[in-house]
């Protein structure tokens, strides 16, 4: 049995989807009663042989044998999880010590498990993220180290501009996914915080000894605490959530750049790519597909959990109730697209001879910037404007290049000196200045 | 095996679940093929040994034995579903006629087969929508009918307003509900077209008999068709999206009212309602929790959907690769709100006296609009307010009543009789009104 | 002064920021309250004396000279415009008619107003929109119409496919336009559409005259009438918000469209562009710019409104209150996509010549499918998976073109023939397979 | 003239209104283009004097002068704002001194402008944030402190759950709004970071001076320098978003339980509140309504922004151009819900004697989980479920509390004794419990 579906193809990985599957979540869940159980006991909140009864049991039930059917629609009948799961451990308490059954959940809450099972669950998929970051991180510092003199036309509003490096390239697709990623594994560190706040999120039940169970409940689980319950405090999943999309943004700018790169008529770079259904000789950028669908699905998830944080008193109708699902897809489509670009940018082939040629066939436009810096300089905005605009005009007949146009032009051969004008088209200073900023770049991630 | 996952339990319903699952998914894909093979074989396209060896291999496969995350694995590196069914396809056809795996998805390309594939499932899901909203508004038309005379508080920006009738108020849900539903229903009928476009949206492989082989195909899939293909025409499935959000606003507005009515303090109507995990007293709308956290959901579905349109070229990279999670996703949280609510509504309790004792402890002061607009006919605007004010004022006091203060006052007395102000609180017109327009509402839906 | 903002400038056009301008704003809000009383004098609901005295002084109230710092703060404090425009109104006609400002705003409550007012608006901008959309698909159908034979490549995920017309380019981007255009055009009549409830949605304070008033101020006003209040049921407005994102989606696909096409490395289009500060050379689509840049803002403005679509009771806190901004931005960010959409293609210069060198610069793979088909009903699936597989490896090889490789192999040759083989390259089916999906859409929008 | 439009008065300040206004936006603007001038002059990279020119010529420019529609016509032309303000300075500049003209904008790009002002106008509007911030969280301290012994329900589902007190819910209001403040004050400052990357983001046209220039100018605008530009790296920014939608989301919260609180029905809370246009009884909530109405459309304004993060290559098409509008609406949203949420807290007047009524027409059921815990420790959990279910059917009948009916159940006085059953309804461990967590809360935030 597979944790995926096929419709939700592109929105998943096979490591995601098995850590957000029925077995994770009835796992993550069962841990909270176990360690719940264990910590009370500890502290004498409830009977020692009653802690162990319950620990004992939560271990012993398989997820795989649950009813999955029944058990759905028990949580919708209820509009919670924590129902048909406190139930179904009950049941297996009392088969071995019915005594033990009472103390079962005591003094928490439903909602109490449902979001310590959450944050259970984004902790323990963080390291599948953090591989996928490291390999791709790691391959975008090696394609940014070996292209640190590949000189390529920098693109701005999708027209050519002034020269760059793919070295430079790299290592902003590189800062963009280390600044996601940074921010998102924090979020979910800071989020990774035991819930524990009882029927109103004062901890009543437990009366003096809240705290104390809260923070022992914390550490047995490897979670943070919080001095307070947070049932209707959800800025810590909100920012989660808010992250994810920052990470999924910048995976699906490196996706479409990749892909405009992978144009035929461009041909800067070549990925793996999948076949055609019907055309023999296609090479699609399908990970660049794959990632743009689901990094484009990112947004709305969100803004749908940050509509739902008005919630309402001390635990809320259906604003929380959104969280589970609206969560773990956040984090899926964040960590397919994630998976997506690694295995593009792993695929990844680089033409530097296309590049140059690229930029080689702008005819030397590219420097009109630089010529118009220099002549202002020496003649003034109006007339740097003059002879500009007459070599850019002149260069569009064909084999006419911008520097010969200049060179071509005497106010302009006047205002800078022949040695100058015959310069004009070194990609030295651009070179120099894209690596220092690409170095900038890279050493911070 | 369920086709549900426990992390969405909100988000769907077991019957829209198994629609949208990969039984169903690979069932639409197969009936494509098979479909397109069969026409194409009448059409003398291709051989009709081929055509029938095709479309028996098809109605062979077993959805349930096929590895998913195999085909997953691969629809992922492909960025299309398509390129695993077709070599699923040809492997099987192979098997029975290896000379008619030639004729395999034949002029078609992987978007005819998702796209047919994805409208074929919007179709089949339509009835269970369909069953749902008819129950609902069976039940809802009956709450009306039943309560056309049964008094209450109008509420407007959630304070009382003046009176109306439950019937009327049961009639606006039942008009909501059917406006959203005639939408989405006539949006999935449109958007029920087959797609047959081939590589580039032309139709080029299939030459002369392309429209023909069209026509025939949708005839055989009991689909619609166009004329031309729709590879980057999405507004029909937008529209789809666009109306489930409707309609699903539709169904979050009648869970809130009803969770509004529910409350404690209001108590004019009960539900079945969940329990809690700690809290024996309890007695949660949980319908109405589940109804709000999926229709919440929803509007972020469609805009991911909708930014999505945004389609590059012939056939786009990323914006119709989410299509198929978009729509089910929408499709599906609609439907679970539809079947919450349509629970939610079955066992609505409607508790009459409560409503007239609330409308009571206004003490009177929803009639002041009616005392005003008599008031400013006899003493002008300044004098009725003067004269509303002082008696609103006075109904501050315990046991002084709006009416009874209105009567106390020489100047209300002098300008409408005491006669008229006796009869301020009568709700016959206010009755009378709910019940005109209530039956417009419910004479529509 | 302008009606526009600066930091909004890429959100709407002075036309649209015209429409939805305070001086509109209050014009459509007056126009209420003067039709209502017009009507309810009519009627003999009011004074006939007080209704002309009332629909005067909002005639002779200038907009211009309102102050709107004070107005927007009153409208702030009472959760609606209406409150400080009743007020206004209430002390011009006092100057006037002292006893006529009993009448004002008779049997009507705030939304009534506001709702009325945002209808009106949306009516009024209609012919804008409509304006620019005639302009546009004009000049699409005429580019279409001159490059019904110009043919260029398909492309899909970014990659060439096989080859269309450019003629079918811009028919597709044509229907589209005309599926979105007209999907918003009939949604903006549908909500055209007076509202009339009163307090509580039942229009009790007009008694047995409450229909009868709003057939007549529907008249007055040129709009339509719903036979039961609207109030929170705002399907309509929210189906309006819907099709304007479904348009702009079609806009930014144009845009994008051309975006590409005009990229230095493709440059098969042109437009008339902007300049760039610093970069003499630059020709920047400045037109797709805003297209995407508007339109990318839609989806997020349709889910807002679509989430406030969950209304509380007779009349919402919070959900209805959104809609007038909500619904102004998402009308104005698509009629800024729609204008600069009109004027990029406008000046959209077409190089037949550069999309058939880009077609060729395939080396003739883009035939590979129709070879593929050919073969394999000659020599079998795997027959011609073989042989073009060949063929396309040993085109890799420079001045190697597919159908010369195809040429150059036996088993090809030995398959086909070698004259159907000299004919793999024809375009004169595709021309023809493009031109009837063309015409199809052209003759249909 | 008004800084504010009508039709958006609920998603704005005037506070706020004005650090978006044209003339704060041009401001901004020249301020960038002064400093640059000033520290290049100083640098030595452009004539001294020319920099002191183009710095005077900015200072002068009346931005209430400007030609705003022209203006806007000529950013809409070019995709930026940054071209039109160019010219602008270019001509003031040439007007006192020709040959300055020439070094007006040196080695900057058109982004570098757009993205330092908007910056810059995030940076100036904080302190308007920060002040209503302080002043709502003084309220809510003090409000919190004075109630921090008011009993009242804890609410959860919407149903009574068990008793907290009103300092509790105001110290988890504060902590909310805390929260999202710290963050977003944070977000904002972190994103207070210069622009210069020039043309294509390495700086090349400011040469070895690149670096230098840029901390300069960061520090002439009091700004944070990033070593590298940041054209394309948008993480800043889209946290600012997010982060708006988090403290949006809790001060929704509060508006909604303000507004829930504040039913008649209820009567724990009255604000000040807004009349009603038709209804002279009425007191609307109207604060709450517009933070609901403003918070509710920030997480749309976020969708956008974070769907915009996909930018082509070194400065995108599209997606940063929408950025001005969405950072400017989601500020001015929050900022409007802010306000609305503060005087509303301003105004509230608390119950609490209505809060224990409340709390007591419960029939003392919300102490049945206390009861349940304490008989399952000595009867076990059947025991406990059989007594309780026995005593909440009791005591559905009028005039039999809960804690009546168990002590008048034979079998719960046997298993907890008289005496323990006599102080269930005790609320001294709700009320230490409840202060123990408000303290927490309220000495963090």
């Amino acid at each position: 049995v597979s944790d995926q579906r096929l419709i939700d193809a592109f929105c998943t990985t096979p490591a995601l989807a098995a850590h957000f599957s029925d077995a994770s979540v009835l796992a993550a869940m069962l841990d909270f009663e176990a360690a719940l159980a264990v910590v009370e006991g500890r502290a004498g909140v409830i009977p020692a042989a009653a802690a162990a009864a319950i620990a004992a049991a939560a271990r012993d039930i398989d997820p795989a044998a649950i009813d999955v059917d029944a058990f759905i629609a028990d949580a919708r009948r209820s509009a919670t999880p924590s129902i048909p799961l406190v139930s179904l451990l009950v049941e297996r308490v009392r088969r071995v010590d019915p005594a033990a059954a009472a103390y079962v959940h005591w003094g928490a809450t439903s909602q109490d498990v449902a979001d310590t099972a959450i944050v259970l669950l984004l902790t323990r998929a963080r390291p599948v993220l953090d591989a996928d970051y490291t390999a791709l991180t790691n391959d975008l510092t090696r394609l940014s180290d070996g292209h640190a003199s590949t000189v390529m036309l920098g693109r701005t509003l999708m027209q050519p501009a002034t020269p760059i490096t793919f070295g430079l390239k790299a290592a902003v697709w590189s800062s963009n996914v280390w600044d996601g990623w940074s921010r998102l594994r924090a979020a979910i560190d800071a989020a990774a915080t035991v819930q524990l706040g009882g029927a109103s999120g004062s901890r009543a039940a437990l009366g003096q000894d809240g705290r104390r169970i809260g923070v022992a409940l914390a550490a047995e689980l490897g979670l943070g605490e919080d001095a307070a319950p947070w049932h209707t405090r959800r800025g810590r999943l909100a920012h989660v959530a808010g992250t994810c999309a920052i990470l999924s943004g910048a995976l699906g700018k490196i996706a479409r750049d990749v892909a405009l790169l992978a144009q035929a008529e461009v041909g800067e770079v070549a990925v793996a790519g999948g076949g055609s259904s019907t055309m023999p000789q296609k090479r699609n950028p399908s990970g660049c597909a794959v990632a743009l669908a689901a990094s484009a699905r990112v947004p709305g998830f969100v803004s749908s959990l940050l509509a739902g944080l008005v919630q309402e008193h001390e635990r809320a109708l259906g604003g929380w109730q959104l969280e589970w699902s609206a969560l773990s897809d956040t984090v899926q489509a964040t960590g397919a697209a994630l998976a997506a670009v690694r295995e593009t940018i792993a695929s990844l082939e680089v033409f530097p001879d296309r590049m140059r040629a690229n930029l080689d066939a702008t005819g030397g436009t590219i420097f009109a910037e630089r010529a118009s810096l220099l002549l202002r300089a020496a003649v003034g905005r109006d007339g740097a404007e003059t002879i500009v605009s007459r070599a850019l005009a002149r260069c569009r007949q064909p084999g006419v290049t911008f520097p010969a146009a200049l060179a071509a032009d005497a106010d302009a051969v006047h205002a800078l000196g022949a040695g100058r004008l015959s310069t004009l088209d070194r990609l030295d200073d651009d070179v120099a200045a894209a690596e220092q900023t690409r170095r900038e770049l890279l050493h911070r991630s």
